[in-house]
């Protein structure tokens, strides 16, 4: 595939934090617009929550696959926008993100198969470094660039390092895995580190925090008809798409039933345990 | 109208309960452009919140028939995924809804008239049942398939039952009508199923809860310049554009002034009443 | 520029306080692609806080002007919808803005430059006034006419006489500027109304409310290293990418940290202020 040469009509999608309401995520657009007309605009989601660079990774790592070849992924979430961190282009066999070098862009990058890390010039005369909003004056103008035919050369020097999301492994044992909830979704769902590929066998049962126990279900609905779960209060376990555990509960919150956190400590075990 | 050979370049609107940082709906969107590059997309909501049908089903009652003939109007408020509830395909004389059998897409499509109406074939090699995630697997390539053109008849079967939202009608006399308040809007206006049709007469007064009153206006502004409303405690009535009752305030939330609840009783009379 | 005969294919933005459950905003777009089916949407907001005119006037004066030429803004945030107050189009150097007569469109239109205002004529037959919902019934067709090609001329009569968004100047004295924070972003930012173009000098020190302090940064990264800041309690301030000062935190909200409120009070001083 030749990213280069991207034809007019091709996409842009974005994602950032700012929220809709103070009118930042209408002056990029605007922006985007302005360079290439032609280009077609698909917001991902502009409610990560403030700075926080892991969710938007997450939910970039979601996305991103799922569009058609050629696509550039504008992301913005830049707590340290002004700083020294570098603005970047990644591309992968099959897209490019296009944002700041802080591991946003790392996850989805990765399992794509990253090609190619160009770091932006911000010397260059179509778009300039900011002190305040680099979305608007550096990675916009970028992204718009890009579809309308500018090469990747022409953005910046070719980089070999760039800053990779603190990798957050389980631990393992013979007969476990122990992880810890990563995020929580919308809907609540505490979403852990334990990948359905690392399991030797088939567990039936997940633990939490100190004493919480989940039954491991196929389905949501499931979990509220789970004969060993005490009605309301019953939270269960699913593996979600990504094929990542999640705790879970049917028509309401794991996150509140249980009382669950960011970090809260989950095991999944392959024999039976002996209690 | 014939849906079936939609012309590329046609409408898929998305409704849905995901919010936009999860990534979820970001994949969907992705998979829709995948299948269907020249398709329009159009976000109606994603704010819809967790597993609420009855409001899914109203925000597309209000906003599908809006929309150019031929539109596709894909949503998903699913608690159910992965359990034996079916997908299903309405189609109605202007538009066509895919998404879960759970009285979601009932609303819009009695009111537009069904037509017909498919249960999705499960077994089909371009789409398939999921576990956790049938608005990615099933519904987004059903309908990228039927925006290229696939006819309905090589989407599934042809059914006649499906689910219907629970009828809530509005309790009637020869000079009252008792309903319920339904939900609540953005700005904590309380939307009833008093529907302005139903009343013999003009009602100038709506009563609400155990004591409250509230004089019938034509629009919100006027609720606020009533010279027997007690200035910020105010709370009118108005018929909204849908032509339901609804309690509202001017410059402020009903919901907090009145301490209205979902559910909350609401009279309106026909003929003074003698207190 | 003649922005009569926008050719099809041109694009309308959408900003409003409606958030997107209640269906309203795809009511909305439905109808202009109905009236206009070429047209592109774009988003600018929906999540305008409820009737706060002001917080749409900013988010339309940041975005508006980024979009290209031809560009028809749409923007509704209504309070007295029903009552006596105009539907009004702006026409700038640049751009169209569409929405009611309260001010929302005027921060935008003036800094752009006004060129012609219309009232829109209510008894035209191709919209409508409405009681509850002229989002709907009377701005959306407007917009959509005239991006397929009808004039102002027929939109309604010329008017010299507009709402003016009442102007909140800083008081300014030979060595200091106070003014006022106007309003906090999504980020707990407080953006203030002094700009940086009034300053006779180049302050380094804010103060806010009794007895804040904050050093003025050049980016958000640097209020956190700053050894003067007490750790996590820390507040500076920047000069916005609107050229307006802001109270801010590295990694959280000034509005929380520092206790903010609107209206908080806020002085920059030219020359050392004898204590």
């Amino acid at each position: 595939m030749n990213l280069n040469g991207l034809k007019p009509g091709g996409l842009i999608t974005f994602t950032s934090d700012f929220g809709t309401a103070d009118g930042y995520v209408g002056a990029v657009k605007g922006c985007i617009l302005s360079i290439a007309p032609q280009v077609r605009l698909v917001d991902i989601s502009h409610e990560i929550s403030p700075q926080n660079v892991v969710q938007g990774a997450w939910c970039l790592k979601r996305a991103a696959p799922r569009f058609p070849a050629g696509t550039i992924h504008l992301a913005v979430v830049d707590p340290d926008v002004g700083s020294a961190r570098t603005g970047i282009v990644m591309e992968t066999e099959r897209f490019l993100l296009v944002g700041p070098d802080n591991g946003l862009l790392f996850l989805a990058a990765r399992e794509a198969g990253i090609r190619r890390v160009i770091a932006i010039d911000e010397a260059h005369g179509a778009w300039r470094k900011s002190e305040t909003f680099d979305a608007l004056h550096l990675f916009a103008p970028v992204a718009a660039h890009l579809a309308t035919g500018m090469g990747l050369g022409d953005v910046g020097p070719d980089i070999s390092d760039w800053v990779e999301l603190e990798r957050m492994e389980p631990r393992m044992t013979p007969n476990m895995i122990e992880g810890r909830i990563l995020f929580f979704d919308r809907f609540g769902n505490g979403i852990t580190n334990i990948a359905r590929g690392l399991c030797r066998g088939d567990p039936a049962l997940a633990e939490y925090g100190t004493r919480g126990r989940a039954a491991i279900h196929t389905h949501y609905a499931a979990i509220g008809h789970d004969p060993g779960c005490a009605g309301a209060s019953s939270v269960g376990a699913i593996w979600n798409s990504d094929g990542l555990l999640e705790l879970a509960a049917y028509g309401g919150s794991a996150r509140e039933r249980a009382g669950l956190e960011e970090g809260t400590r989950v095991r999944v075990y392959f024999e039976p345990q002996s209690t």
